[in-house]
């Protein structure tokens, strides 16, 4: 039976295995440390498509194929596809997956789709709803800045808690437990947390509070600490939301998690060569970095026991310019 | 153990009970022949908000308390909201849950939105990842109207194949088994399925062919016929939409499902004395049907075994702008 703990944590009683994982990147993405992590990299923007939209469903078709070529399965042994991005109405998620003909499950969590996601597939495989199930989730520069912000055209200037949108998809692959690979063991979906931010260009400090809300939650659950980790890494906080949350457990718990901790959208870019401001962001950092650089570095051995807390901040355009304060959720999954 | 089917119908070992239900409207509905179904009917299309988006906010927070207040639970028993809407980013569902301190779980399946969701539930509730999950979703005409198609002062004509969004959300609670409480016994997830229309004012045309799709898969998998349910009910097809799903029988399979079948947006509105077109649509159209008309009328003994086949279509303005067809979807919960 699976064990469910006061705060919510599910405790997986079959715990399945991260059986195939990829991601695949942009030129900017390229540039960076993780470079070599990467899939497949374009070499401009657009993928060999008409438009930024139809380039992005691109990246999510290739991360899909990559996932699954990783995992020695074909597609059709994939028995769901859990999948979501930023675009309005989720289209780069629903057209990448259009001519699978497998089960389609669309989320949207902002960027903490993918942690959503694979915490989904994980309790489907673990409950024999699945035997394989895949997330894809993507985002772009390009099709995001101009819906969120402004024509790619203007320049708009931006200032330094702004963060990059990345231009990746990620795709990893739960399925049955296998003795080489990573398990997934258990797993907490998160409150809303509004600590209202209305900076729309400070993400970091917007997410931060519901990142410490998820993961202090998941400790108390689970009575650990820090240390029992090797890596907890959060979704996309960037450098100002990181350093929020290390102060947010400094000052409320008392302890420190700074040692082991990692940020997907601190580790994406060179933040001093890149001119990224505060770090990578979108639903594409944490699934790229998390599926590309984390799971092959954990079946390398560097580490054992991982953390990961994807975080979304659940605003648009419109609630934003109707003066409302901007939600913030994360998700968190353990891998051993 | 649960039973998965070559065509992914889940059997669910242990089915739950849907335990509480209710569905909220505008005053449009109120006009119509299920009036008496909704818990709440608005008198204005603000209700009491400055903003239409803050109305849908409010409409899916009413409708998750009354489906609470039916359920002699209160909202901490809830373990799971999960949660979507048409908007941009589904601000109305992040922002009505804000406040929750629940499990947040955010969905985007357009009009199957509610049918994703519920299946969802049933699917955690059964694996004892929770103990009551809810599933919440709304639309709401005046905010769909202007994102989608033109400012509201614009009064744009409609062609007869068009649809109506309905103004409305419903809420369902899925819980632990009751005997005296209608149980969900089966769910598929559909796949997505794009038959190629391209007309965004003839959506019941472009999920038709979903519907099919997932319908009859399940019939397949569970070796069962229109004649084994009671009730055959599809999300938002509309009256055109239906008649193409009933040919579609006719004509690939020779079956006739027509005797016993309904769809929540040509149950919703009088056609002829409402001027809505082919019917109603709109997430919140299968959430309200469902909800406030068809749990209530299931435990009145109206019907037995139930077949709901919740459909939506993928699109979004800027992917028809950029020429694409409209990918639909359909997802299948079986109640008995």
């Amino acid at each position: 039976m699976n064990t469910k703990l006061p705060n919510g944590t599910i405790i997986l009683s079959s715990p399945p295995s991260i059986t195939g994982a990829a991601a695949v990147g942009g030129k900017k993405e390229a540039e960076g440390p993780l470079k070599e992590y990467f899939s497949y990299i374009a070499k401009e923007g657009h993928f060999g498509q008409t438009t930024w939209e139809k380039a992005e469903m691109e990246l999510q078709k290739e991360a899909l194929q990559f996932a699954v070529d990783s995992d020695s399965i074909s597609l059709k042994d994939i028995d769901y596809i859990f999948s979501g991005d930023l675009l309005n109405q989720c289209i780069a998620s629903s057209f990448a997956h259009r001519s699978t003909d497998t089960a389609f499950l669309g989320m949207y969590g902002a960027c903490s789709t993918f942690a959503e996601g694979l915490g989904l597939s994980a309790l489907f495989v673990n409950a024999g709803y699945a035997s394989y199930a895949a997330t894809c989730v993507s985002s772009h520069f390009c099709s995001a800045e101009r819906q969120y912000r402004f024509p790619m055209e203007y320049g708009g200037q931006r200032p330094p808690t702004a963060q990059w949108t990345v231009t990746g998809a990620g795709c990893t692959i739960i399925g049955p437990s296998t003795p080489d690979s990573p398990h997934i063991t258990s797993v907490l979906f998160g409150a809303i947390v509004d600590a209202g931010i209305t900076d729309a260009n400070n993400m970091g400090a917007a997410m931060a509070p519901a990142a410490y809300d998820t993961i202090s939650k998941f400790f108390e659950d689970t009575h650990t600490s820090p240390s029992d980790y090797d890596l907890i890494l959060t979704g996309d906080l960037g450098e100002i939301g990181k350093d929020i949350l290390i102060d947010l457990f400094r000052m409320e718990n008392g302890i420190d998690i700074s040692k082991n901790y990692m940020d997907c959208g601190v580790e994406i870019y060179d933040r001093k060569a890149q001119d990224v401001n505060s770090g990578g962001s979108g639903a594409g950092c944490s699934a790229s970095v998390f599926s590309g650089f984390i799971v092959p570095e954990i079946k390398k051995g560097r580490w054992s026991r991982v953390l990961f807390a994807g975080t979304g901040a659940l605003l648009s355009p419109l609630s934003s310019q109707q003066g409302e304060s901007i939600p913030g959720i994360c998700h968190a999954v353990c891998i051993n």
